[in-house]
């Protein structure tokens, strides 16, 4: 593990040029974090009656019914789920970058050495698509800076701003409001049933903590994203403080996800989600135990209702979340769940009345 | 951080010497784990009346109490623990270096080689003496000799194989019998008050988590130790598993307890126990939140029914979990409750009479 990695967030495979496609970084207006929206008991009410639903049911019977072989103690149920394009919607680009770049002008006022430094210079700059053309290791600097070097309360308090007044420039809503109803209520089923929901993403796993409670349902302890080191240290009246360091712990994509698993879990999911080939190892290592195990990929194939993009739908490759016709080749001959979008989910969000 | 220490398991300042008061390295014959010794609902059974019982039962009251201002909704009540020394017998060595001392013939075994290299043809030779001269050194390379480079499920089955069948050689029984019964009971009554009680030890992640559950009633998700890399493979059969790695993520000692912490639990605790200085910043970053939080230190100050050690009780540092008097003076001065094992507790052990 090379320690000059920045502790972040996004995996290498997160281009920025999704940025060209936005009219403008996020305005920052205040709305109030979205709270989940919930149905009653458990239900999955936004699923259209089909394969993907009932599959769910299924599980459900199988792993909770005492006279079921398949039966799970309840302490032994787990159930993982991928972030970006699983639980919300990461196209065009993901709402942890257009975070970092919104920090941007903080950094650059805190140290104005910056200012005609690059990347931040073009950051700076708003040209889209100046900025849209920046490369990996520029956009890792971003990271390294705007997601390191301040203490955890400060990140904290600076996130948690940033989502009451950042919007999606599509649907000029909360970032926190384009979470999937239809996952929402997997989440709520499950743990209805007993089983612990942990969410596995790529990005930060201190940025997802801030909103997964009140957004999710799901405490920080069960956020296990790619993480960084941080440091003791002590104010002048004694006081310890942590400092958020740019230093990888875990990247938290592919092979990331199931050493990730182990490391904060020390368990073998029975259900696990994701979307894209990042998630595929996650997805084979809870398929790997005995039992009844639920594995589930979201397809992005509504490009009305929000996008379609991948090689799985005939489509190009996106530059985010990208799900391969390998992997749909693998789910296939895995019996593995693929969700439409488009023709298993009712509606896409909460906001949204269903179809 | 360097990149070539074992992924284990202790602290740098475990020396070995203690090995030389053992016996003969522990017996394998087949016991059986013990379980946790329930006390009928959560009440301190074992402690005699005085400040350290009495500090457990008004900080319940201030936390869970929905008229007192100190009131911390369920979700937030975390506790954390230390294990060698708090929960369980560290003196005269850490269990887990017997377990990798004990493992050395089976690692010579697959690979002859090492037969007569050292530190290994030390360990075999059986003599106590040698062995307790070891440096830290040699003990690291034992150390990753018997904790890496074995897949998690082989790891796990060799350690729970151990667990039935290594005896403590003065009480003559398992390991997990040498659990303090008072700190089982203060576990299980903050877990009847709504708090997610937390094992955070110094040794090893994965070694506690085989045994947590069965015998502190933790589950594996709520250990935070020193935890290493693992690296996901595939056998023949396309099926993934990990294996360990000598990669270390998390070092659990000092510093790295409050760090710790917030990468695999992300809050601050309210209630933390320790016995050394190891535990000291897990302390201190524990006070430094708002409201009642409870600081505990266990003093093992009763050579008759366990050991009597360290600076604070006037005697001469232990090779473990160092009391010290700087650690002392702290706890007096920020008001943490020292537990007099002597006095505080009507027993130290499940399989003892109540004095």
């Amino acid at each position: 593990m090379s320690s000059d990695r920045p502790s972040s967030s996004i995996d290498r495979r997160v281009l920025i040029s999704g940025m060209a496609l936005l009219p403008a970084l996020s305005g920052m207006r205040l709305v109030g974090i979205a709270q989940a929206q919930t149905t009653q008991g458990g239900s999955l009410a936004s699923w259209n009656d089909g394969p993907a639903k009932q599959a769910i049911l299924d599980f459900i019977k199988a792993t909770t019914d005492r006279a079921s072989p398949n039966f799970v103690p309840p302490e032994e149920r787990i159930a993982t789920f991928d972030q970006d394009g699983t639980l919300w919607v990461e196209h065009p680009i993901y709402s942890q970058v257009i975070y970092c770049l919104d920090r941007v002008p903080a950094v650059v006022e805190k140290n104005p050495k910056l200012k005609n430094v690059e990347p931040f210079k073009t950051v700076l700059s708003g040209n889209r698509e100046a900025i849209a053309k920046l490369s990996m290791h520029d956009l890792e600097k971003i990271l390294a800076a705007t997601l390191t070097g301040m203490s955890v309360d400060e990140f904290n308090a600076e996130v948690k701003k940033w989502l009451t007044a950042a919007k999606d420039p599509r649907w000029k809503r909360p970032f926190t409001d384009l979470i999937y109803q239809p996952m929402l209520e997997v989440m709520q089923y499950l743990r209805g049933n007993g089983f612990k929901t942990y969410i596995v993403p790529g990005g930060g796993q201190d940025f997802v903590r801030v909103y997964a409670e009140g957004v999710y349902g799901v405490p920080p302890e069960q956020v296990v994203g790619t993480a960084g080191g941080t440091k003791l240290g002590y104010h002048k009246d004694g006081k310890p403080f942590l400092t958020k360091e740019p230093r990888l712990l875990l990247n938290d994509d592919k092979a990331g996800k199931p050493e990730g698993i182990h490391l904060m879990i020390g368990r073998r999911p029975y259900a696990a989600f994701g979307n894209s080939d990042g998630d595929r190892q996650m997805l084979e290592y809870t398929g790997a135990g005995d039992g009844a195990r639920l594995k589930m990929l979201v397809m992005h194939d509504d490009a009305k209702r929000e996008y379609a993009y991948g090689p799985a739908q005939g489509l190009p490759a996106s530059k985010v979340g990208t799900f391969t016709q390998a992997l749909y080749d693998e789910a296939k001959k895995k019996s593995w769940i693929v969700i439409s979008m488009k023709n298993d989910w009712k509606r896409i969000f909460a906001f949204e009345q269903p179809a």
